[in-house]
This record gives structure tokens, sequence and C-alpha cells, in this order.
């Protein structure tokens, strides 16, 4: 137990206008992420590992109905409910990821049960839910799911023949943390409902890992929000990390690269979260903003929505 | 139209003990991988893109009974066929997969169509079959992707309660195709039946851009085979990629790294094809063999099993 720890999480980005958000609303965004963040760090503080950490904040945001992940996942085109989450451990680069389930209560605690008991790194669909079964997830039914909010934006989406990021106001919906903890270790997780009238079974970079979520003791852990299509072709987490272990650049350095040089060029909007080894937080994004939190042991505590 | 032009295919590595190969059986290997190598050196001969190569030689392959990808896809825990794909062109990082299709005749071509036409990256399932309908993508029925072998794999794998890399010397059934036209544009095509008895809709390397497939002009493409648990852990297409741009490493030096070093650490079995910008061509593998054919127009020719 050398090191200090440190965690941060995000519930999306995007064009978070300003002038749509009442303070009403804002003060219930700060409300979850408090509340998330305070999980992950009371985990670490008390000498848990940073893979408890991550889940343990990323249920707290899969249940909380405003962010588009768990209860608050938006409708898919049919008005079903189409999850994705991933979560890596950046020990042994242990992952675990499931894509396009169904009634699963809390998608983040499947991927951790694909991670550590199935051999496998992603499992999708049906097959997955099986997997659940076995594993004895919590399956919630449809009304769990339901909010009015999610709802109305489906029938917006309907109405224009639309495939949304999340509402109208564009924002990418997606939670995620990373942590790092007292041993040095590593992890990173990440968990979405989609796009808001998605179609053809779609999947984003949230379940990727090496995408939307990395995690590498060598380096850093990295949870990504935003078009997920662009990260995926970047290859967004695993760039952060190859950029700080072969080009020797700084988490700050890496991030600011990618988030605001490479993917503006290929008009990849969003953006991350990202704690390296030594317990450096960086949480640059190129929307008009991006639902973020992060404590440290060494006193850095932050709760914010805008630049 | 400055550059030479090459192309690389491979039909799958692991251990294929020369003690269980036929002279006769050989062959037919070698008759598949030049079939396909052919295909796709004509296309750029004639001044073809390295696009329509990788997917020709692809589809030869997938057509081929022998490799495990299209009319040759092993069973799955059901008796069906869940078939994944990627395609990614290196110009300006397009990228289109598909996982856990059935039914599709060449999965390399709904890859290509959702690159194409579908506004996303990855369609997975049921959803990804709707698409390939609406995108006039060839369905063959389940005496199509019958073959015995496969079917007597199946059933030994049911008996023995096992989930296998394609058959049971572990041969790990992918095959995929890199190539570098005239034009100076690399692309990279992956495709895969999984494994043999597949449960939980197991999705493997094959059809995550940046893990199973990479492609970008800078650098190089690659394509993967193996344990894809491994691949996708350590995101294989892009560390190729990453060390070449960041740590200034050759496509020999990075490849090598990767196949007889980093995943050999990890316990992952497998190999690759790549060739870089430069027209080289590498294809290394730390299985007792693998299934790889590869031609340029400096005149290199290779169709090989063993090392």
């Amino acid at each position: 137990m050398t090191n200090n720890f440190s965690i941060a999480i995000h519930g999306g980005a995007g064009t978070i206008l300003r002038s749509t958000m009442t303070p009403e609303l804002q003060a219930q965004y700060e409300t979850g992420l408090e509340a998330a963040l305070d999980k992950g760090y009371k985990i670490l503080e008390a000498g848990g590992s940073s893979l408890e950490a991550v889940e343990g904040a990323v249920v707290i945001l899969e249940d909380f109905p405003l962010f588009n992940a768990g209860k608050g996942a938006v409708f898919n085109n049919v008005g079903g409910h189409e999850m994705d989450a991933s979560i890596m451990f950046g020990e042994g680069l242990e992952a675990g990821a499931v894509c396009g389930v169904s009634h699963i209560k809390n998608p983040v605690k499947l991927a951790r049960a694909i991670m550590e008991h199935s051999g496998h790194v992603i499992l999708c669909g049906e097959g997955a839910e099986q997997f659940a079964k076995l594993q004895n997830i919590t399956f919630e039914d449809d009304a769990y799911f339901y909010t009015e909010q999610r709802y109305k934006q489906w029938q917006e989406a309907l109405k224009e023949d639309k495939v949304q990021l999340d509402h109208s106001d564009k924002k990418f919906g997606t939670v995620g943390a990373v942590a790092l903890d007292k041993y040095g270790n590593l992890a990173a997780a990440t968990s979405t409902g989609g796009m808001t009238n998605k179609k053809f079974g779609r999947v984003g970079d949230s379940p990727i890992p090496g995408a939307g979520t990395y995690a590498n003791n060598n380096t850093c852990a990295v949870s990504c929000t935003g078009h997920g299509e662009l990260f995926i072709r970047s290859v967004v987490g695993y760039d952060i990390s190859c950029l700080i272990e072969y080009k020797g650049l700084s988490l700050k350095e890496a991030c600011d690269l990618v988030v605001y040089d490479k993917l503006v060029k290929m008009g990849g909007e969003g953006g991350l979260i990202a704690i390296d080894k030594h317990g450096n937080i960086e949480m640059p994004f190129n929307s008009e903003g991006m639902y973020r939190a992060c404590r440290s042991s060494n006193g850095r505590y932050e709760v914010k929505i805008y630049p």
C-alpha cells in the first residue's frame, strides 16, 4: 500500500446545451454523480480494489434514471432496451464485455461475471442473457426500464425516423468510471443504453476493450463517451495507452492529442475520463459539456458538467 | 500509381499437427489458399483497390469448405452457425463489422455493406441480418453450411462438453486477408465461424476493429487468427500499428514483438498476417502452423502451412 488512490466518473458527453439546463435538473445530475463518486471513493479508501470501485460507481450510475445506462437506458427502434457494458482490470489485462442485452439490471455486473467466470471476453445478445442467468445476475422487466423522459425521446425520434445518440440535444449517453487503488492497480468500466431508436443491433465503443474501455497498470485506465463509431475506428482507449507507453507522452498530452486533435479531425465528438498509474486524472471533452466528477486521495475533488 | 502492390491471406493458425496431415489434405488446403491469393492479386494487378482485393480473397476462403468461415463455419452449441467478420480500409480508417450472424453466405460482404451503408461500424445478431436483407446480401439455409467434417467435430465436442477453437487439434479457424494497392491504400478483412460448440453468444477478435482486423495507410494492415480472447485484450492489430507509428519499429520488429513475445507471455496462441505501407509482408505465428500465402508485385510468392 504505497500509492495514492483516485477515481473519476462520467455520465456522458455531447451538446448539453446550457440553454436547456435548469438549476433543478443540474442539481439532480450532480446528485447522481456525487453518489457514484462517493461510492467508488469509499471503496478505494477502505482498501478495496479499483475493480470493485469502478463497478460500484457504475452500478450507481446505472441505477440513476437520468443517465443512459441500466434503468435510464434509451428505447431502441422496437421499444425495447439493448444495453452494452465492459470492464477491464489493468493488473493482468483481464476484460469482460457484453453487447445488446435486455432486462439486465446492471450490465456492468454481467461484464465482470463474463471476465471472471466465462473464459471469454465478449458475449452478445440472448447467449449473454443465458450466461447471466447461470451467474444469478439480476433481471428486471420492461416496466423497470420505463422512464417517461426516454419514452418521449423515443416517440420524437420515431416521428422523425431518426437514430439519436441519447436525446434530442445530441448528448452521448454513456456512463463510466476509472480508478487507481492503493495497490497500484488500474481499472475501467463503461455502460450504455446506446442510441435512441437504434436499429440493426448496432454496437458502439462502450463494450469494446481497447476502444471505449481500457486499463493497463503500465500506463492508464480510460472510459469513453461520444460518437461510438469514431471511437472504435480510432481505438481511443488503447491509443491513449500507446501514446504514453511507446511515445513517452504524459497522460494529459496523450488525452489532449486524442480528444482535441485526432478525434476532432475525424469528426468524433465526445470525451473521456482517464487516470494514469501515478494517479493523475484527465477529463477532456470536445463537446459542449460532459457530466463528470473526480476525487483523489491528494485532495482533488470536482463535480462538473460544463468546461 | 506509384506503389508496388501486395497481398497476404491466412486460413487459420494453431496446432496443425503434421502427424494428422496427409499429402492429399495438404494439397486441398493449398488449392484453397492459391485460389484466394490469385483472386486478390488479380484485382490488385488490374488496378483494383485493396478493399476489393481483401474482400475478394476472403469470399473465396469463405466459400471453401475446409476453412472455418462462411460455408465451412463450425457448429455452435445448438447446431447452428454464428459467424463474425470485419473489414477496414486504411485511407480514412473506415471500418465495418458483424457479430453472431446466421445464414449469411459471405459475412465479409455484409461487413463491407455495414461500413459503406449503415452509418455504423458494428452490427450484431438478428439486427444485422435485418440490415443484410435491406442490402440484398445473399442468405443460405442450414443445408448450405452443413459439412460432414464440422458435424463430426461438433458431435465430439458435445460428447466432451467442450468448447473448441475449430477442431480437435486446436486449430484456430479464421480466414483473413491484407493488401496494399497501387494507390498506396491498405486494407484488411477477417471472417470466422468461431469456436465449435460455442455457447452464450461468444464473440472473438475477428469482428473487432483494432483487435483482429486493422488497417491504417500511415502504418500497416493486419488480420489475426488465434485465441481471440487474448487477441482482444492485447488489441493486437492496433498494437502493431502503434509500435510502428509511435515507437518507430519496422513491420517485422513490431510483428515479432507482439507474436513471439507479448502474446506468448499472455498465453495467446496464434498468428497474423500484415503488410506495411511499403508493401513489406510478415506472416508470424507462435503455433505449430498457420495456413498462409502471399504474393507481391516485386516477385515474392509463398503458399505454406508449417514454418
